[in-house]
């Protein structure tokens, strides 16, 4: 087992979301906030020209840019793709001050509170999600659809790798009991790091429960792509709820609901996400489950 | 007393409010919904271009390009600044299809429910809000600072104006139960300039609820004008609710409160709109009081 001995801490991937560059800017003017003894740890704002903006990026969306392909590739000319390999070749595994563990810290307008999202299921990975779990039990573990080298965000660019997802909080916002929560958070991640550089035995529960993302559903659409329903108000700021068969999941503009025709009762998350109207997404569908500890 | 000939329904003065743009949207394809007897209406998207790229404007917010010095001057070349002509042309006062009434959808991400903005207090506008807190006592009426002709918004083209505001809802996203409460108190209104045009007596409550705008509070700023405080949780969503002296109003990134150092009692509107970090606001302060409708 290695030791972690760099952790960076990323805010502003995203710049609109304020939630993580505000807290980046704390921890710079207050470095001591964030200092571990068994590891070094650096900050960075991710795409500081479009939090200049107040947009979410400026040519393209930053999260998108990591893939091995991109980086590799010279060509690409946008600011982001520009704005990636810098971050990769400072923080990235084999990068001049590479990282061993990246937190990157996002929000959402999508009611989802805490949540950690897993970047693998690798047992150092499931630990630290079991000791957040522990520490604070209303922290939603959410784990994403398993990633390639040609199909991953940020947190892919070391060994070890995770997002931070709070919410909701509209774009361009800063909700201060959000931004305290997320600030204990990360002070809980950057704990059991240094529990676990110490290979100090602590006692965690050895089952949590994890939400893992199924698919996406986008909304309906008409023949030119337009949207022609919305998240149905029963829906609306119900993420992590479940929602079986049958159930509203979208209203027309005309009042009509669509409802889920899925087999199976499922957790939607990412509900009404301001920046997936242009993906396609309305929700992510996620199943949950009580995720067993490997033994360590 | 002249008659409302026609009215004119406003959705995407900011291209990122959602609401109005799909309510104008829906008015188009299903004119029956708005149609009245006594009165044309048309309907128009004003900010196309800024919607279609999902911001609140493309070069300068639209809402600020109304001053009859702006709207004079053939030398401004923005986006807005053309747009807002075009408007004024068509549907201004002396306009090809003048309106007599306009009706501008907005939204917001403070918690301001269903907020009807009076341009003025004319007896048609007073008139009006009565109407509209008798039929829901939900919707607050807002008096913003008078206006004069360099400071001034869409509502105030043609003769009669006033604005709708509806939150909390991020930007880029529908709120379906704040959607449908919208379509509701459009409704509200243009039932209301059909009794005006009737001339029809109805029994209306003297007296109503208006909040005053009274000034604006921009956030605590360092010497680069960067923020340094967040609105104060306790305060975070509270529009329209009393806020006394001595009470906490922002909370600096270290957690020290800053409190409300003025000598009255105020009710706060625009709590934490997004789009006003950038115009240095944090809120605007009202105040609450006890409106006599005139004799008719």
């Amino acid at each position: 087992m290695s030791l972690i001995n760099r952790v960076v801490i990323v805010g502003g991937t995203h710049g609109n979301e304020l939630t993580g560059i505000y807290l980046v800017k704390k921890f710079e003017r207050s470095p001591q906030l964030i200092q571990r003894k068994s590891f070094t740890i650096n900050t960075i704002i991710a795409n500081p020209k479009a939090f200049e903006i107040g947009r979410r990026y400026v040519d393209t969306d930053l999260n998108r840019c990591f893939q091995r392909s991109c980086l590799q590739n010279p060509n690409l000319a946008s600011y982001e793709a520009q704005r990636a390999k810098v971050i990769y070749s400072t923080f990235g595994t084999g990068g001049s001050q590479q990282a061993d563990l990246v937190i990157d810290l996002h929000s959402t307008t999508s009611n989802m509170g805490l949540t950690f999202i897993l970047a693998s299921k690798h047992p150092f990975d499931l630990q630290l999600a079991a000791y957040i779990s522990c520490v604070n039990p209303k922290v939603r573990i959410l784990c994403s659809a398993p990633k390639t080298q040609d199909n991953c965000y940020l947190d892919s660019i070391c060994q070890f790798g995770c997002t931070i997802e709070v919410g909701a909080v509209a774009q361009g916002v800063l909700d201060a009991n959000l931004f305290q929560k997320t600030e204990e958070l990360i002070s809980t991640i950057l704990d059991y790091v240094e529990i676990y550089n110490h290979k100090a035995s602590i006692k965690i529960k050895d089952t949590f429960t994890i939400y893992q993302s199924i698919k996406t559903v986008d909304y309906p659409r008409n023949e030119v792509r337009e949207i022609r329903a919305m998240i149905h108000p029963r829906l609306q700021f119900r993420d992590y709820e479940a929602l079986h068969p049958g159930e509203p999941m979208f209203l027309t503009f005309d009042g009509k609901e669509i409802i889920y025709e899925g087999e199976s009762t499922v957790y939607p998350v990412f509900i009404n996400e301001a920046a997936y109207y242009e993906k396609g997404v309305a929700m992510s569908l996620t199943q949950k489950i009580q995720e067993i500890l490997p033994e360590s």
